[in-house]
């Protein structure tokens, strides 16, 4: 029997789930990972784990797109993914059946952004933009403590950028061939190399390119967003020399048009790592029943 | 002498000043038009229309780039404007020692935001975007009934955006050449192809182009921001063709990838026409007194 208060966070990726409970201070008393397979699989695997306890609230950073619209019939489903089973799965509706605890939900790039804007790189400041460049590109956005979603959540790793003039390469993401996420996510650059983006030499030519459209997008997310503090995690950013070329290209990018703060302030990697996404489950669990 | 409740407003364009005052319903009582000379002409004409009432509080829609960071030194200020004599004006500053009265303080473009959320367009949306393409591009963003600031405003007008295959216009933009303002307001369109826009065939290719970019800016600014409304006003919009070919370059740059409402309600002409600057600037004025 508990009597003390505990939150339950799942960061539900297309990968793995973790799921955790932490105590009121958000430490964390017990945790599991668990593979994601179909819904039926890794959904009673969840309902294990959290059966164990008596916790007030959760909080979800889930895989997407999904659905954050409280007037939508299929908020709290996962909408459109390809990934199997997952598609239409109501994530909010099975938790809130099976164990009647409120729940908050959201994107797991707008949950990384809250922790990142909690207690990591963007900790003092008003808003912080937490961008994931890896498998995928994706965007969550944080500003006065407060997740940002609107008719929906943020998708931002699939705007348009202005093509290099000297690349040629068509992008491979299937909706948008030469978006941003088709042009440097692992993938693309994979594609385009025909090598894993962590073999590729810093030298290569690929990384200009990757520079120039995270340099440019990063811009446009300025310029639209205004934020105060610009947070880039995923694997692509595990190249070292990277950070420093894509500083350089927001700056070229923008051109002085808009006041920044001093861009080693402004643009920075994470500071939570690989805990980004859990911590902000749980302060998401938390801000759902303080709210 | 004045016993009721009175707002001042203003709306402040690079070409003109209106200023307002209105009763507690927001009706206006006394309007005028001011030349937007250099400040110390213009704002001597502004003091000496507002000298006339007791507001309780003022609210600015003005040009920009202006500072809105409350934690800044220049907060208050019209910044980087080329026009003569405005940059580094102290608007909020002298308006502040002249009347002593809280002032609310946003660019024209977010006033016109928060008019069409409240009584256009946009009324019963939880969000409103409003674009102004003309003599320069714009945008402005209301959500939840608050005007968006975070860092500094959106200045989401000089966006970059995927060049169209058969374009080679340099553009006009003498900050990023070829950035969205830079292709589709109203001195590039005429650049471009030599007569104003207004004398422009509707079968004229540029319109083509112009809707492509509005349409690939617009699928941008959906994937950053998710709003529910749209809408876009600015001389350009006049051509009473386009506003139909902006929304099918939407929903092609988009590809299905996210959830929009149905087309015809995400995107709109603004029903304030030219009263949303004022109203907005009204709107301002009370909230700030009422937050």
């Amino acid at each position: 029997m508990e009597a003390r208060t505990l939150y339950g966070a799942i960061e539900a990726g297309g990968t793995k789930f973790i799921c955790a409970v932490a105590d009121a201070d958000l430490q964390i008393i017990d945790q599991v990972r668990i593979d994601t397979t179909v819904p039926a699989e890794t959904m009673s695997q969840v309902k294990d784990f959290f059966s164990q306890y008596e916790v007030v609230s959760f909080g979800v950073g889930s895989f997407g797109p999904i659905d954050v619209n409280h007037d939508s019939d299929t908020y709290g489903f996962i909408t459109k993914t390809p990934k199997q089973g997952w598609a239409n799965y109501d994530f909010v509706g099975d938790l809130t059946r099976w164990f009647g605890k409120p729940v908050g939900w959201t994107t797991d790039v707008n949950g990384a952004s809250l922790a990142e804007y909690t207690s990591g790189a963007a900790e003092g400041a008003n808003s912080c933009l937490y961008l994931t460049v890896g498998t995928g590109v994706g965007g969550g956005f944080t500003i006065n403590g407060d997740i940002y979603h609107a008719f929906g959540h943020p998708e931002m790793g699939h705007i348009h950028v202005h093509k290099h003039p000297n690349d040629t390469f068509e992008g491979a993401c299937p909706f948008h061939g030469d978006c941003l996420e088709g042009l440097v996510s692992g993938p693309a650059i994979e594609k385009r190399v025909g090598i894993k983006g962590a073999d590729i030499s810093p030298d290569h030519e690929v990384w200009d390119y990757v520079a120039y459209y995270l340099g440019q997008a990063i811009a446009s997310y300025s310029l639209v967003l205004a934020p105060e503090r610009v947070v880039i995690g995923g694997g692509v950013m595990h190249q070292e020399h990277l950070l420093d070329r894509v500083k350089e290209q927001v700056i070229v990018a923008l051109n002085g048009y808009v006041t920044l703060p001093p861009i080693d302030q402004y643009i920075q990697l994470p500071k939570l790592g690989d805990n980004a996404g859990i911590t902000g489950a749980l302060l998401l669990a938390k801000d759902t029943v303080e709210a």
